[in-house]
């Protein structure tokens, strides 16, 4: 909403598009809407209207009925388990003819071929640049500007939690210390679990190898094996002979179909996804035509806000 | 042509585009035309059809009109200077209503403006992802997969020749040693100056201003430094300190306009530019949203025709 704020001028003037924020779902105030438009600074500081509030999944149909979106934007909390409640929201946006536009991973995962068929039958756009290197041009960027390409393959740093953690391990903080610092400069959840088992980056390695390479891969199909397991001792030994631990993400297509995987590797700092640290993420792809990476330096939350933004302007031009 | 044949069934299959080679100019065959196709494989093979020759530029509209071009691809040879003869040959082939694809960059930094407003008065395209990094996504990224970003700068390695000049050095060789192993792998050009002095590299900086940052810059405004003044002597001396001497393009938004400048830089091996070797060039963005750096590995010139091929896709589609 901030954003959508802060670039109010410039989709007007340069893009022709005018925005009406008509409803709001979260777990604070619950899921309102205003077909005539709710006051995006109102909600920014915290201001909500007195208006009832729906609770969700029973009266979701009741809430986009009153909504009314042209655009419906899904970020709420990843469950890799099994996508919900993000792919039912979408279902539910698609079907009342909203485009609809995710930051969840989940719904790619476990439902990207059916999100695509609903939206193409309804005339409408499914987009979720920020599911993987937030904002950073991925998805988009595949069908429009690297249009006939093969894509044999790609390794990543794709998990900010696990490199600052290890970033600090270096340092000499334990796991748990290293977890909480990065609780504490708020990249890490509450519970970290989900980073420092590799789930995080292996459903990342699932939405790139089902969207970019076509292959309907699952979760248990990817090896995985986190970070729990690396010692400070190890991680500090590593240092000390020019190398350094970084959870690589893996995917190349073989005769017999996708290799993937998601672990810890020890890299040398003359390759550059060693010098990778915080919230700096990377992928190289590996093409028939040239090999491409790409890094997203220092992301904060604006950057997931961004690709948001990029599928909402994509969506409605 | 070879990348056209290898992607001839990918065409078709995927984006349903048929094509056909009705003219090619070269220095070796002059300008040949035949409406009923040429033959690619012929032409490949060394076996030019025997049918007349015409010398531009005098009678390029009479080749134009033979060839009757939906496309016309431009790759003749660089003059920083004035851009020519490649304005002329665009201008020409956007007026008899072919989309105009350029590999050369001297007719951005000197008619980008006007090829512009020409294509889009003929209800055609001018596009040229191959002017920076080949095919690397820049110039078809950001309208696209960079919508409504504020770019305020970047950073870059862009040129390869001084890239492997400068790395050969390191190893011992003197200047004229390495700019002869350059030109061993293909690389460097017979004539070598315009990389040397770093013209090539501030022709992209000019490229990369005009068209994404919008600002007409000229060429004298870019600061120039070439790498002719480097002794090997200094290089290995930095080496020896930790740091490498590349040549590094940088641009900037400041209050009083653009500030852009090519020189060779001292930077230490912790910033990932310190490990671009050979062909392999990069930039950084900076962006309001987030800092996004570009890699192209290893790059041959299949890496520039695909930036032809994927203009060609993107405009007739």
């Amino acid at each position: 909403v901030r954003l959508l704020l802060a670039k109010r001028a410039e989709l007007r003037n340069n893009y022709a598009i005018e925005w009406r924020l008509t409803g709001v779902g979260s777990r604070r105030i619950g899921w309102i809407a205003d077909p005539t438009g709710l006051d995006p600074e109102a909600l920014l500081a915290g201001q909500f209207p007195s208006i009832p509030a729906w609770k969700t999944p029973h009266n979701l149909h009741q809430w986009l009925a009153t909504a009314d979106p042209q655009v419906f934007f899904e970020a709420s909390s990843l469950d890799w388990r099994c996508g919900q409640p993000a792919i039912d929201h979408l279902k539910a946006a698609l079907e009342c003819g909203a485009h609809a536009v995710s930051a969840n991973k989940g719904p790619i995962v476990h439902a990207y071929l059916e999100l695509c068929a609903l939206a193409k039958a309804r005339g409408r756009r499914f987009l979720f640049e920020s599911t993987v290197m937030d904002g950073t041009p991925i998805f988009s960027m595949f069908p429009h500007s690297l249009p006939a390409v093969d894509l044999r393959g790609f390794r990543g740093v794709l998990n900010a939690t696990t490199n600052v953690v290890l970033t600090e391990m270096e340092k000499g903080l334990t796991l748990e210390q290293a977890v909480k610092r990065a609780q504490d400069i708020g990249v890490a959840e509450t519970d970290p679990s989900d980073d420092l088992d590799g789930w995080d980056a292996t459903v990342k390695v699932a939405a790139l190898v089902i969207v970019l390479m076509g292959v309907d891969i699952k979760l248990d199909q990817i090896e995985r094996t986190g970070i729990r397991g690396i010692t400070p001792e190890q991680v500090r030994a590593a240092r000390e002979s020019g190398m350094r631990y970084k959870l690589i993400c893996r995917a190349e297509r073989t005769p017999s179909g996708i290799r993937a995987s998601v672990k810890p590797e020890q890299l040398p700092l003359t390759d550059p996804f060693a010098l990778l640290e915080g919230t700096t993420s990377a992928v190289r792809f590996d093409l028939d035509v040239f090999g491409l990476s790409i890094i997203e330096h220092k992301a904060a939350v604006i950057a997931t806000a961004y690709g948001l933004l990029g599928d909402f302007i994509r969506a409605v031009q």
